[in-house]
């Protein structure tokens, strides 16, 4: 206990040495995703600050925050105005019950985001996360129908590809293989769609006739199971941690009309989406031309500096509850931590920075960015390079032809990050994939920097599978 | 959108008049636990500042926080050393992705938690509150058995009475009828129990022969459904949202007695109990006399000022796991904000202030606290006044011979909560129920003020009932 002792009369100040802290790390914290073989017996990278687009690791070096934390911090480190808000609302009002009380900067906060969804989506419910987002809109639509009268019309749509969450129910829509093979999930309540990776795509086919495909498979499977059946479709506009996948033109829409025309909610979870990394405060109509009946949101609602998300619900949905039948029952779902005071005053403070140059700024750069990064197909390791906004993918292949993906084994996307992180920048590795979503705040100059790492770290990688045999590009 | 510009100049201080926030709450912001028939259009009672154990409601009247927040806010509202280390951590490190990095205050707080903890509970995992922390532990139970070759172990033993959670899983749990009703749930993995509710026992049973008979039941029920089929058993030490149903004496030690001999894992959800509420930072082994194989937290955590939870796993667990024939199976569970660094630097210094006097203030003023509340027997309406610690509840029976609650139209938690709002304290009422858990931080004189609010609200509550023909007490 006595490095403990020391940090607690230092404060927050790095007290401890990384040894020390990676010592306590091995012996005391889980990390997420472990294996089985490590679990509780692992430390990882240690980050020690940040400011702006740059994060310091244990050794004092420098690295450029290539997947922006986990997609969140959207406004960048140390932003003064956050850390401000959180101590001025945490000094005037640090909590309240939200089961028989409220207060103010939910309220405004609620309102301001109605403002910016489209449609008739001007309600808002608050959760701590985009996992809990995905509960409350699921468990929604089942009270939804419930109350309604329709209680077989529960099933969920989901697709290949898809990342929605980390509970029990929001995990059993993802569509990533490795996420599931050692999980349980609520199958019996899912049906899976094919991943609109048009990467991927049947070859020889056109990205039109790839989209009339994706929207046959739809129209098919609601046919098949039965739209009484089906409550809801939930999709990312753009599936994140599935690989920067964008969804052919107008596949949106059309899975939109069908929803619409079948009764099935169309869910839009834009925990990735929203709030600056396409540009927009949502990108559902302002980029994809959709609105859709709940729009789910986290991670860039605070830049990730407090915990919060939440689902934005059609007033045209809450209406037909009022008006129903059963107008005593209960949607009996809510959070500690619903609706909290300081993390509706940091989004609402973030929602500032935003508006006040950031989303300008973003949709300023944005070309430059996907422009630079995709100078990186000139690499014969690199397979496609594909993004929107400021988020992109970096696909390797180990053959350009066949598109087969590098063998597992070579990790070669944690090789890239290997190589970048001691060249200054941290990457988001995906199996065979890097993953580019920066602080939206990031300029030109620093772009050109982060591509040029990239470039250096994937010509190196290259050097090492080329003496090791593995490939020959 | 004029209000809303007017609040942004203002920072954070109120700059909405109380119609304004309930206007834009009504339009625009959904309540937790709303009913069909007013969702998307209701306010609540609004709440503008806090200090110590008091709260400020919209019309500047300060009330004692009787369930502080939500049995949350332990260490006392506008405690300057938790709104300080936020703005001192948010400008060191607000976030890092802890899929492959980590941060110090996040190590650091995991041995200090892990210290606490009884037996070899000594890794912990980080969410952001109780549900997740929750799923957590049950999504752990699931993999650690299929990692294990025993995936038909996974049934999960709950109660009458219980609150777990409000995610799908973590809700299936909940043993509050009122809950489920409208809501849809994992059933198919859930076996429930009795509540362990002694007031409610069969007339003319000990309560030694209601323990037994609540053990019976467990052992009868292990051998119907089968032990090969019981991954875990869940339970709250004392269930608090259920109205503060202490366990009858010795009844948890033999049921984890049961469990051990079982192989089923024996989690106690320690949400509301830890981190004080009864005096200690974890009540199972100090209070309890139990060694859990895995203990769930979250509120007092952080006193509410910053969404965490988390599990603390017991090592023989993770070794188990680390022996297992499957080195690369994964745990694939693990959220955005997991870990986070400014939850965990608020963790700490929470922690520092329950150490420094907060606990040993506890211990000292909780039988006072008890003996007070107990005083309210004397009136005909409370059927029975329970507790333990900082935590009770005063129960409402239309008629003591039969323990009747009252017809629950009358509302009368409600109309208590109504009369004492007025005399200056918030209770929480749960239908025939008010409970009390205020901040720990509460004085004798404070107790004094409390339980004669909660006296007069009751008597002003009797005269209505009976002025209505409603109640003859």
């Amino acid at each position: 206990m006595a490095a403990v002792k020391q940090i607690r009369e230092a404060g927050v100040a790095a007290a401890l040495t990384n040894h020390e802290t990676i010592d306590l790390a091995k012996r005391h914290l889980v990390q997420p995703w472990p294996c089985a073989g490590e679990i509780g017996a692992e430390a990882r990278s240690l980050i020690s600050g940040g400011e702006g687009i740059y994060i310091t690791d244990g050794e004092g070096k420098r690295l450029i925050d290539g997947p922006a934390g986990m997609w969140c911090v959207n406004v960048g480190h140390r932003r003064e105005e956050l850390a401000r808000v959180m101590y001025d609302q945490a000094m005037q009002l640090s909590y309240n019950t939200p089961w028989y009380t409220m207060n103010e900067p939910s309220a405004v906060l609620a309102e301001r985001i109605a403002a910016y969804a489209p449609g008739d989506l001007n309600h808002v419910f608050f959760t701590t996360g985009g996992s809990t987002a995905v509960e409350s809109a699921l468990r929604f639509m089942q009270f939804f129908n419930n109350a309604r009268g329709r209680s077989d019309k529960k099933l969920i749509l989901s697709r290949g590809g898809a990342y929605h969450g980390s509970t029990y129910l929001s995990a059993s829509l993802n569509g990533r293989p490795r996420d599931r093979d050692w999980m349980d999930g609520a199958d019996e309540l899912v049906v899976k769609l094919s991943s609109p990776d048009a990467f991927r795509r049947p070859e020889g086919m056109s990205i039109a006739a790839f989209s009339d495909m994706l929207v046959a498979e739809f129209e098919e499977t609601v046919r098949r199971v039965g739209a009484d059946k089906i409550g809801a479709f939930i999709g990312e506009p753009v599936q994140a941690s599935g690989g920067v996948i964008l969804p052919p033109e107008n596949y949106l829409p059309r899975i939109r009309k069908i929803c619409r025309d079948n009764e099935i909610l169309f869910i839009a979870d834009e925990v990735v989406t929203a709030f600056g990394r396409l540009g927009h405060v949502f990108a559902s109509e302002d980029v994809f031309g959709i609105d859709p009946d709940i729009i789910t949101f986290a991670k860039g609602v605070t830049s990730g500096y407090f915990p919060l998300g939440g689902m934005v619900v059609s007033e045209r949905l809450l209406e037909q509850l009022r008006r129903s039948n059963h107008p005593t029952a209960m949607y009996a779902h809510g959070l500690t931590y619903t609706s909290h005071p300081v993390g509706c005053a940091v989004a609402l403070t973030n929602l500032d920075l935003l508006e006040d140059g950031i989303l300008a700024h973003t949709q300023a750069v944005a070309p430059y960015f996907q422009q630079q990064l995709k100078t990186l197909e000139e690499l014969p390791l690199v397979g496609e390079v594909r993004g929107i906004g400021l988020m992109a993918c970096v696909e390797c292949v180990a053959d350009r032809e066949s598109k087969n993906p590098l063998q597992l084994d070579t990790n070669v996307g944690m090789r890239i990050d290997a190589h970048c992180h001691e060249l200054g920048l941290l990457v988001r590795p995906l199996i065979n994939m890097c993953v580019m979503s920066p602080p939206l705040v990031i300029t030109r100059e620093q772009i050109d920097d982060m591509v040029g790492i990239l470039r250096e770290g994937i010509s190196r990688t290259m050097d090492d599978l080329r003496h090791e045999g593995v490939w020959q590009g």
